[in-house]
């Protein structure tokens, strides 16, 4: 639910996608629960096996399929006042594929814009449902709209943003040694919320040789000294999402600092990542961003290590457009966000990752995080 | 992940699988990421738009499509060892689409079995990838082995069941009184959490009016006396949900219970479900159970107001088959686990649902969880 979205903004956004979908030459868009349906109404519908299903017709009045026991929710959402979205309602005898044929006109040939999340299981049903139609994906219209953010939308993702600063800062200064990575990332969820998230939704907590895995899962692992920690965190409020990387060296028992071979990769991943940073700006493509940073690494005779994307939008989801990576030749405009996340993975070593979450304005990059980016070396006791 | 299951129950379920696709007179199964493929391998990976997939064609080797930043964690999960499952990995520029067609028989006609949940972006990918072929879901073949429990699977379903109650009970006798709905929803994740689980999954409070709406999401509403409170609290532990639903009456200010009309539903819907509890065993239809409490709730003059089926199944979801709704003609057998939940909601005034996890043995059905059922009037102070 997005607290911060005035009714007549959704109200706004349906329009616009309804105009899009004639555009398209689509017969009709069919959005299921997950963040297209969260852009275009405010509601996080509950998801699962039930249908629940916004349909967008180039021509005619929208629809909204709900089942019974869900349609309180659904009319509360703001994105549903003044009677914007008449309900279908199905019970739980019904089927509810039924209703779509009469929701859409019938003009040939019909083609369907389904959202991307929508679970095979629908997909599937929907083409028996209204068989021989063409399909495509709603983000092809949707995702342009929604990659540029409002001043609203910013505002709420810079707010998520210093929240997580705030937990990564609680983290880092906190008690580490000696305990396993899964009580970290417990703490992690805790401190995400506790500085102001609605939900905490993922705390990668890789330590030592651990960090070298980008997507590692938090372990039964102890960490210890003399050794580095990768914290990748990130919660909701009010709809929007952070998502904040930082990489900190625990100390030998002796105090010593990391060992050179660390501190070399740290330093080429925050070069990589300054560079990547000050070169955004409207008009630059996704994939010259990505460039920007790996050309750094590549120099520095880590390319090969540097094995993901630098990054992905960020808004309602986690992972959305636009992704910062080679081939994609779109280019920025004011109102973009993303991450900004070059790593170096050493297998069997250590790895570093650095991520700030980042909006590109009129006048360039900005980043929503504030975190100090410079290596830092803590006791973690 | 499961962590009280055998990587040998994770090979002998690919192979059991991999039997049915043969059955089926399939060409492949393919399974993306959610509860199939930690179902099939033990794997929890991480969603999104990078395509994870599971190939498990009729004939020749099974196969597993990964991006390279997740393969570590694939080879780290059971359902891998010993070189089982072996990875094709693909890199964030590849097209990973393009890596399928080698993975399947070219045996005709193609047909494909996909996961329910598979990703809309990624059946339309496949479905332009495999033109042709016929499409239908995975679900058809897994779902018979998946609803059958083994033992190791019911200990881990009991423990998550006796993790829920014991939250459940503190939340009941804690401070509810003056707090909103989200503050005790908060509540509710950290005891599912302090009480064992791995994660809080979802957590309904619905106070006074707000009870009656069946999906209520926690809101600002501060909780009163005088009112009823429902709770609807589960959580995963070791990969297994638990999932209990209480209504209590927060006495009024001079300790007064609840009103008659709130007694007699209450009442009634306990009665319904301890018929639906008695009805469970080998042989019955899951209709019948749904109707053995819908004919109670009817003949008390209810029956219009419990609007939602009587339960669905648990287990690595919250819900899977079977559905115990009218018009599913299939017969429990023992091992099957599902939700017991009748409820009766009158709209604008308050709702009453009861909900144990159950368990079909060859004796006949027995709770898993233990929390009391009858009407509780607690002070919420």
């Amino acid at each position: 639910m997005s607290d911060g979205i005035s009714a007549a903004r959704y109200a706004e956004r349906l329009l616009r996608a309804k105009a899009a979908v004639a555009e398209a030459e689509a017969t009709a868009m069919l959005v299921g629960v997950g963040p297209e349906l969260e852009w275009l109404t405010g509601y996080a519908a509950h998801g699962g096996e039930r249908l629940n299903l916004l349909v967008i017709p180039a021509e005619g009045p929208l629809g909204y399929i709900s089942p019974r026991l869900e349609a309180p929710a659904a009319l509360a959402a703001p994105g549903f006042a003044d009677g914007r979205l008449p309900l279908h309602v199905w019970d739980e005898t019904d089927d509810p594929f039924l209703l779509m044929p009469p929701l859409v006109s019938p003009r040939e040939p019909l083609r369907f814009l389904v959202s991307d999340g929508l679970r095979a299981a629908f997909v599937l049903a929907l083409q028996t449902a209204l068989p021989g139609s063409g399909w495509g994906l709603a983000s092809d219209v949707l995702a342009p709209l929604r990659r540029v953010k409002d001043a609203e939308e910013i505002v709420l993702l810079r707010a998520a943003a210093q929240a997580a600063d705030r937990a990564m800062e609680r983290i880092i200064s906190g008690p580490l040694v000696g305990r396993t990575e899964a009580e970290v990332a417990r703490d992690v969820r805790d401190a995400l919320v506790e500085e102001g998230h609605d939900t905490a939704e993922f705390a990668i907590v890789a330590s030592g040789p651990n960090s070298a895995s980008p997507h590692h899962e938090p372990s039964q692992r102890l960490i210890a000294t003399g050794e580095p920690l990768l914290l990748d965190i990130g919660g909701r409020r009010a709809g929007y999402n952070s998502d904040i990387t930082r990489t900190v060296w625990i100390a030998a028992e002796d105090g010593a600092g990391p060992e050179p071979g660390f501190r070399e990769i740290y330093e080429l991943t925050a070069s990589g990542q300054a560079a990547a940073r000050a070169a955004v700006r409207p008009g630059v493509t996704f994939e010259a961003l990505d460039a920007s940073a790996r050309e750094v690494i590549a120099a520095g005779g880590y390319g090969d290590h540097f094995i993901h994307r630098l990054g992905h939008g960020l808004g309602l989801e986690v992972h959305e457009e636009p992704y910062l990576v080679a081939g994609n030749h779109e280019v920025a405009v004011a109102g973009n966000t993303f991450s900004c996340e070059p790593g170096i993975y050493l297998g069997g070593r250590y790895g570093v990752r650095i991520e700030d979450a980042m909006v590109c304005t009129a006048e360039g990059g900005e980043s929503l995080n504030e975190a100090p980016r410079e290596l830092r070396v803590v006791s973690g006791r």
